[in-house]
């Protein structure tokens, strides 16, 4: 497990102080670097000892066939699998006769080091080996936010106390032996071999291979080239094979001399271009990264971030975990997205190939909010990316018997991949929840230009879906039967509170955006009397609501089930490794916030009160097995006055990788989970949302938990930086822009107006609970910020 | 399709006029012969052409992993699968030169006949081979009733006009090659060459050959044994190899010279006995066989059958065509139960591979009813089945989180084969519908060994499993959630109506069955007060019903869905390889009869009106995509007086194999459909329930449709004949047995009481339908029995 004692909680940096071989499949997603379209996982230089190794390139995938042993219509039976590509991380070393490994010889010391500022991993070593010779190492690697294509590695060998002799291999490795990721001989079939050789060049200093992908066609480069600076001379050569290329560099270091090798990387992919053209370019990115060299590549990294942090960082007193916690979220949520360009944001960014590397809900739901406030252009080449798979949205549509357009549940090209449709195309609400990432981007960033390149076309065939999948009752309700919420330990039910008021909102917003586009509606078929239509729809919805409880029933006829058999004592791991859906489905036990989330999303649609009331029952039944819960449960738990309650769950989120919460980050850090934590503080503990009507643009209402002395956060809301900051008297509201005027927002209820020279400083309005703090079921209290997980 | 022309409608037996190979795979079901234990295909005696060549043993399986692309817990991993296991039927026949084949010379005729008095089938050739060598071949096989381990075939060839050398060649194959059933190369691999070669050895006139399968591990034997009656001189000689075994027979005929091969076949299989005593075994099947000889073998078979049909047979004047089928339902029902001693009846029979030769509940709802009325050992046999697989249903229950016992949805050896588990695991009833069979047992056939044997123990697990997955609201009342009735176009609901109503009846009938073995009771450890909570929640099961339509919801919520979109034209094929279950479930569209058979089986629970108003609702909804709708539309119809509907029901239940209506008889039979063509007449028409309380036992209420001039069906009620004669005027009921009696019955309402001397007469009551004859989808009408299908 990962604990302070070996990663201590500093505010700038994740520092792991020594190596332990047990912590080697967490830490390789830790140490992930990536752009939004290139990923290395945090593997050691010498590629060995490793347990996932990974390099990623963004939607590069394997096709794979889903077998069912009872097949039905509309399952796919394809499935999308993320490849690992050829590895060009791998820098191997042998000192006089003996291979470099941190499991032979003393390891003196070994740390490594990420730095957020710098955007850096930085490793340090003492080695001595087996036969007594001390070397040190250190290696700095990037993946470039501003060269997409490029990688590069700085590796520096220094002889500590005698002459020795040192090698270096440098490579490129191809088709590397992988885990096995499940027992269906079919998948470990397509992804145990997958890439195909087409053509492999060597360069002066390096080599480029190209492969493709045996089944889905896609071809790929990979190059390598190098600098190398020696104390004396030395000797350099490259082989190549189909399946590797090694540049290896021979020395002999005197006492304190020391060989520094400069690496860079480069990749490309494309489903259409020619291997020359892949080839040409794979080397114009190699040559410009030379170009620029290591200094400037690193140079450029920290422009790139020290403008992201401008806009973005959080800073939090008195929790130095959540600190650190807070911005290792924010650099990987920017590392996931930053350079995607038009391409998914996975469920687990660039850093593992968990969940065959699919894009799910939870990019739009969680992440982009954050990246809209943070990193606008990189949240709008996201949602572009949803506009380029409208054509399989559609088609999929018409095969569930609907109009519009149907998002995959899961997916990398476009294309469904669930293969369970009751976790999967019944949870329709994910298309609302697209279609809010679109308003909301609208809205915090002020840009107009999304909506008529592409932001109504979605709204629109959203719309549709909802409007074609619904229908009146005879009373005139409108509803939405048979689809599953958030909550995955419910499926196929009526009215979903969550779906029926996110389906509204999606009616509302298509609607008020064709107003804005009555032309372009017209050019997308859109008929004079269906945004008319849609509102009513919306206006008619039925939320179901539990009289006698007063709460609201997650969905019709949700409170009237039984309740969880839980034992006094928690077991291990998720209900649903020991329990079958057919007993979890019916009953009161929810994986995820699910009506909470409602309240979190839409909240206008809840009383002060009966967000109390429903925050109060659903805490009883919620056993957060998903990662996307404990976020959603700060928001609203601080939403209502339980402010310490919140501060746990705000660490749990926050803390899900760093201290792998669930066991799983070895397969690749939770991103939304990651983005939950800012939300956790800035919309929980600073209540933070944006108005969906009124005079006001965005609301404010900060309070913080005893543990938290001081927060800050800087925003990026419609051109303009935006600052808050608040402790446990005042908070204080400025810009940090002249552009756009002032702007009135609501703090604490009451209308403000904040300019860029007019900081608004109020006291902070306290909020009594209505009800006692309450408890969850036995065993499934928050992880808490002193306890050892 | 088989059609009238050629296969007419005969009484007492089924012919084929002429051979059409295009109706080759059909006509294999239909003139199947097996006796519940052995089964083989109506192939042609030569083997070849055939569609699917098929020799099946009761509950001889082999077992397969079933794939999930995304699994879950609980999940089935293992999956059986009927094997065709060594073909005996197989006899060659040479004519000079030229190897006989129906598709090759001259067919001047070929008739084959299925024979339900003699339970032969019967076949005439008259053949010219392409040198102008003409025979004539009469052939009969048998599968015997009475050894129920054999199986013999007589075969003759006369040489017509011209003398001709004869070759015969009598085989045993195994691994026959099969048809492909599945895309899954898995399903495949397990299937194509299930049998593992044990041991060979060859007998004096033939040979046994000994297999086991590859992982399920169960050894097989199957023997052959002749006898040659040739008019002049003939050599005999036998080849024994792993897979196969050939007896040749070589004679010269002279014209008008006939010889004749007399082949007795016998099986063996065991899942412990020894190679040894399983050889022995087949070779004293053989001995006995040979002892009897076919003439004895053929006798001892009309023996069988008289009293068969003494009991059993129902005459339809007026309706030549659902005479005929009734009485060939009648005998495949008796064909796949008669023998199987202990273990399942599956839904095919052993007629064919189709749904992988598992049994479903099916055999309790709709084929022991008519097993315990005419052979009621047969029906006990079955039970005493269930009874064996209680251990596997018990452990079943534990994983799935639930007390007693879950049977399973689909089974060969009693582990749950189903891998869908909305549609199976979650169709709870089925353990109703089983303790519903071992109750109407005990009614219909007045064995009072049985319970104490085994039934009460199906019935205390079985209410125990209810009472563990029910529980009781605020309001004391008693819901049974999230999960399946019989309609498997809805699933995963809440308070079906059927479900509940069953789980009632299970819960009172445990609780009267211990009542009545107090001690036996106390042994398998009830507790005193666990009757009592079994009536409480029978008592307080709540029965959604829907005020403002007048009807009963399917299930809670079901008539506020939305319609199903139907077409004006009806599309080909069942709505579920067009639409997907996430559309099926959330409307108003049943596959078949769901409340209508709660209607049905629990008679007592809904007011005539009720009756009358769900049939005509439901009737508009209902899309019989299953074979099993049409027999329950039949009965329900025929009690709320649409007599004449009710029959074109009665007969699309009769003919669904008769004329291929489902398009897939190639399979097998629908041996469940076939016995309720049975439960249209009898149930239907002749309007024969048991009572559940009350002095009268039974109730009978004869109403005939216009086509039908005269029906009388005879029963066997606790050890005597009953027939009940019923014209449009009168009714006559009688008693062909004095043992016990007087029988006190409701007719028409009326209590009456029949003896042996004393048969009844009433004139028939008529019954005004309260509402007009409904109508069903686009389409979706029943086929009519002058039209084609």
């Amino acid at each position: 497990m990962i604990d302070e004692e070996i990663c201590p909680a500093e505010p700038w940096q994740v520092r792991e102080t020594r190596l332990d071989t047990a912590l080697l499949a967490p830490t390789e997603s830790v140490f992930a670097l990536a752009n939004g379209y290139l990923g290395l996982r945090g593997n050691l230089d010498e590629g060995e000892p490793h347990e996932i190794s990974g390099t990623y390139l963004s939607s590069y995938y394997e096709e794979r066939p889903l077998p069912y042993p009872e097949g039905g219509y509309g399952y796919p039976e394809q499935g999308e699998t993320v490849v690992n590509v050829t590895d060009g991380k791998i820098i191997r070393l042998t000192v006089d006769d003996e291979q470099f490994h941190v499991g032979r010889g003393v390891l003196h010391s070994h740390q490594r080091v990420l730095d957020l500022r710098t955007g850096l991993l930085r490793r340090e070593v003492d080695w001595e080996s087996p036969a007594g010779r001390r070397v040190r190492i250190r290696s700095e690697r990037l993946v470039s936010f501003t060269q997409r294509a490029v990688a590069a590695i700085v590796y520096e060998v220094e002889a500590v106390d005698r002459q020795v002799r040192i090698t270096l291999q440098s490579g490129l490795a191809a088709n590397e032996e992988q885990v096995k990721v499940s027992d269906d001989p079919r998948v470990a079939a397509a992804l145990e071999d997958p890439l195909e050789a087409v053509e492999q060049d060597t360069e002066q200093h390096g080599a480029v291979l190209l492969h493709r992908t045996r089944r889905s066609g896609l071809l790929m480069a990979a190059g390598m080239d190098h600098i190398v600076e020696a104390p004396a001379a030395y000797q350099e050569e490259t082989d190549v094979r189909e399946d590797w290329a090694r540049t290896t560099v021979v020395t002999v270091l005197p006492p304190g001399g020391r060989l520094r090798l400069i690496k860079f990387v480069a990749y490309g992919w494309s489903t259409s271009r020619s291997t020359e053209a892949l080839r040409d370019q794979v080397a114009a990115a190699l040559n410009t990264a030379r170009y620029v060299g290591w200094d400037g590549l690193a140079a450029e990294q920290r422009g790139y971030l020290d403008d992201f942090w401008d806009g973005a960082d959080v800073e939090v007193d008195g929790d130095p975990a959540l600190q650190q916690a807070v911005r290792f979220g924010l650099f990987h949520v920017l590392q996931a997205g930053a350079r995607t360009e038009r391409q998914a944001i996975p469920a687990k960014g660039l850093t593992g190939p968990g969940y065959d590397g699919h894009a799910f809900w939870d990019t739009e739901g969680h992440v982009l909010p954050l990246l809209a406030y943070t990193a606008p252009r990189a949240a709008a080449d996201a949602l572009r990316w949803r506009h380029t798979i409208l054509p399989q949205a559609r088609q999929r549509a018409g095969m569930l018997g609907l109009s519009g357009a149907a998002f995959p549940w899961r997916t990398i090209g476009g294309s469904e991949c669930s293969a369970y449709w009751p976790a999967g195309t019944a949870a329709l609400h994910l298309n609302a929840v697209v279609a809010l990432a679109v308003d909301r981007y609208r809205r915090i960033t002020g840009d107009t230009a999304l909506e008529p390149e592409c932001g109504l076309e979605i709204l629109v065939e959203t719309a549709r879906l909802w409007v074609s999948h619904g229908h009146h009752d005879t009373a005139g309700r409108w509803h939405v039967d048979g689809v599953t919420g958030p909550d995955e330990y419910s499926a196929v039910a009526d009215d979903n509170v969550f779906t029926n008021l996110m389906a509204a909102r999606n009616l509302r917003a298509a609607a008020d955006a064709c107003a804005r586009h009555p032309e372009l509606a017209a050019r997308l078929g859109v008929a004079t009397d269906e945004p008319e239509n849609w509102r009513a729809c919306a206006k008619t919805v039925h939320i179901p609501y539990d009289e006698s409880l007063g709460v609201h029933p997650q969905s019709e006829g949700f409170t009237r089930y039984a309740a969880w058999p839980f034992p006094d004592e928690r077991a291990d791991g998720p209900l649903m490794l020991r329990a079958p859906y057919f007993q979890l489905y019916r009953r009161q036990v929810c994986k995820q916030a699910d009506l909470v989330l409602a309240m979190h999303w839409c909240p206008d649609a809840f009383t002060p009160e009966q967000k109390a009331r429903n925050v109060d029952y659903y805490e009883r039944i919620t056993v957060r097995d998903s990662s996307l819960s404990a976020c959603t449960q700060a928001v609203m738990c601080a939403e209502v006055g339980h402010l310490e309650l919140a501060h746990d769950y705000a660490w749990e989120a926050a803390m899900v990788d760093l201290r792998d919460l669930h066991g799983n980050t070895r397969d690749g850090l939770h991103i939304a989970s990651l983005a939950g934590a800012w939300s956790a503080l800035v919309e929980g503990f600073g209540g933070l949302r944006e108005c969906e009507t009124g005079p006001a643009e965005i609301e404010l209402a900060p309070r913080l938990p005893s543990g938290i002395t001081r927060m800050r956060f800087n925003l990026r809301y419609r051109g303009r930086r935006l600052w808050v900051e608040a402790d446990h008297q005042s908070t204080r509201v400025g810009l940090r822009d002249r552009d756009g005027g002032r702007l009135p927002i609501l703090l604490y209820g009451d209308q403000v107006e904040v300019g860029m020279d007019e900081p608004v400083t109020r006291p902070v309005v306290r909020l009594d609970p209505l009800l006692p703090v309450p408890q969850q079921p036995p065993g499934y209290a928050p992880r808490r910020r002193g306890e050892r997980p």
